[in-house]
């Protein structure tokens, strides 16, 4: 039984998404297929990269990752199938990938193709829908057994974006960022607690736009409600939160913002 | 093919879902996930519950109902399984499946456990998320065919939160509630319409917010568009509804306001 | 495996697409079952039209189409089954399914029954929620390999609205309207680009709203930022978009809107 995990950009309302499981259950019709999003934010490279980043390593290997976050799609930008620790992912070359194999939690080692083989790919290729006429059907031939070199070359000159890691600016400060504002309104920053293994033992300030945080609590019922504190997230990050609420509304701070952390 | 249900307050733009259905699988990997919902309101337990209660029954017999509103993650909480007419559910104990025991739906016999296995937990389990390090892996155990005995003692203490049913305030007169405004704008109130059949041959009122309602329809469209009416809606529970818009907006009533039943 | 996909009004924030999937798997434990959307407009008929008839043929022959948008549902509309290319569909006789047999993307032959078979149908059918009590029941059978024939008499007398094709008003002038805006605010005329060959070599206008569009591009990159363009979307269609932005947004038109092309 493999596993197809699709991310897109494409919303729930339209039929996009569901165009590409129709292509792959076509092609590898036992595939158990999962959604990781179809919310990606439209065109938002980073955000993907983030989520495809944190939902990978807990599927079972052999499991393919369809990621078709594609603002040039019909453009110049190449097809690409990585492959790390038993995984595979096909995916435009834009960066939707690089937190795969840059930033504090990439594979050690990663190969990476080219998708040129024509032959694998849907009738009649459009040059505005590559998620259904090159990618699906890419992933499900991968999905029945197929061989990643079969897709094409190995390549080295895969797009490699700014990893987006903190950067020390002061004796113990270092300027980092927000990767993401989750549902529940946590601003996740890029440090990387086991980086920082300080901030559970000292006195700290994480200052996210205008705000100073200074406790760090186990668990958000731990602070009050609606109290701002930071917290190490689930995906190993230190975050922001509000217990109960959206720390992201109470300091108006979004995805992108900066955020210092000074470790005294 | 053992099937688990989800229903989260996850949202479906981050990947948090999807974590879960990588987890499952790759402990259950023939098990077929469906989601119930993913946008239980954040903290919502009440309305969570409704959802749940509405919905076990339409699976068959051992399926798997992993619950995942959670406020309280790495608070006191206890983890349970609960067993209801060969259902099984796994869930934080903060009242989130209290409408499968108690209420005008309960099952008659329940049995319920504390989740204490730790065997049976994921790796490394964080004080954040829960669903995927606790509740993720013991309904994938579940789901394989793992004994509910495995997974800790029977308790008889879990939580029993009000349970929200009408209450008589004259002779012919009840208060009840909105449990839940629908996404088309029906009112569902908790008058479950086979304890109140006089509804169908006698003159009522039902009042919720400050709004009269004296008419049952059998269906939708024997109402002219926009009116207002009462109906038997899907779940059993008199509904207040409009032909073809939203009753709750032209009534400005939502979530947990008082209804009042009078019947002549 | 046979897939059943489902196309509804219901959204995501309810249970009631779940339950008829618990419904399905209970009668088809082996089904895959796949969302085609559940945000169909509520009470849109036309939109969901187009979403069905954009997406079945990407799934494998001998799928089962379940569409339940239904707001006569309980009034005399007639549950119905069609037959095209080998697909099975499943829907109230309320137009839904027009596209599958009319307009310019029809099948060649249709077979159409009314579902009477109440040996079919769920337990104590409600007049609220066929999707449940008739449709999903009858979509399973067929997904376990039911005939169609069992289900009920063909019928002649199925409703066939007016298929929205482009009208000829002038010498090289037609009238069409827009069918559908996407997630990425792209208009989606119903102009099929096949029928206009002239538009990829001649000066043309089309003008969706009060605003001209003169320039046709290959793909969505190969447009300026913001640029509102035409161009052949995947459905065949042309469409009218902006480089990473909302054409409907900057020119302010939506679904169903008039739009007049000129070939010169």
């Amino acid at each position: 039984m493999p596993i197809v995990t699709l991310t897109t950009d494409f919303g729930l309302a339209d039929h996009y998404a569901s165009v590409l499981k129709g292509v792959i259950l076509g092609i590898a019709p036992r595939a158990t297929l999962v959604d990781i999003t179809h919310d990606a934010p439209a065109y938002g490279i980073g955000e993907a990269a983030y989520l495809v980043a944190e939902s990978w390593r807990s599927f079972p290997k052999r499991t393919v990752h369809l990621v078709v976050i594609d603002p040039g799609v019909g453009s110049a930008r190449r097809p690409i199938l990585l492959e790390a620790e038993g995984h595979l992912f096909v995916a435009p070359d834009n960066g939707v990938l690089a937190q795969v194999y840059a930033g504090p939690k990439a594979a050690a080692k990663v190969k990476v193709r080219h998708v040129t083989n024509a032959k694998l790919f849907g009738p009649g290729a459009s040059t505005t829908f590559h998620g259904r006429d090159i990618f699906a059907p890419v992933a499900a031939h991968l999905a029945r057994g197929g061989k990643p070199s079969q897709a094409g070359p190995l390549i080295e000159d895969y797009l490699r974006p700014h990893a987006g890691v903190p950067v020390r600016t002061g004796h113990r400060v270092w300027q980092g960022q927000i990767l993401r504002v989750d549902r529940f309104g946590n601003l996740i920053t890029n440090f990387l607690a086991r980086e920082f293994p300080a901030v559970r033992t000292r006195p700290f300030v994480l200052i996210p736009g205008i705000t100073r945080v200074e406790k760090l609590v186990d668990h958000y019922a731990a602070a009050s409600p609606g109290e701002v504190v930071a917290i190490v997230g689930s995906s190993g990050y230190l975050e922001v939160s509000a217990n109960q609420a959206s720390a992201a509304r109470i300091l108006g701070v979004g995805t992108g913002a900066p955020v210092e952390l000074s470790i005294y």
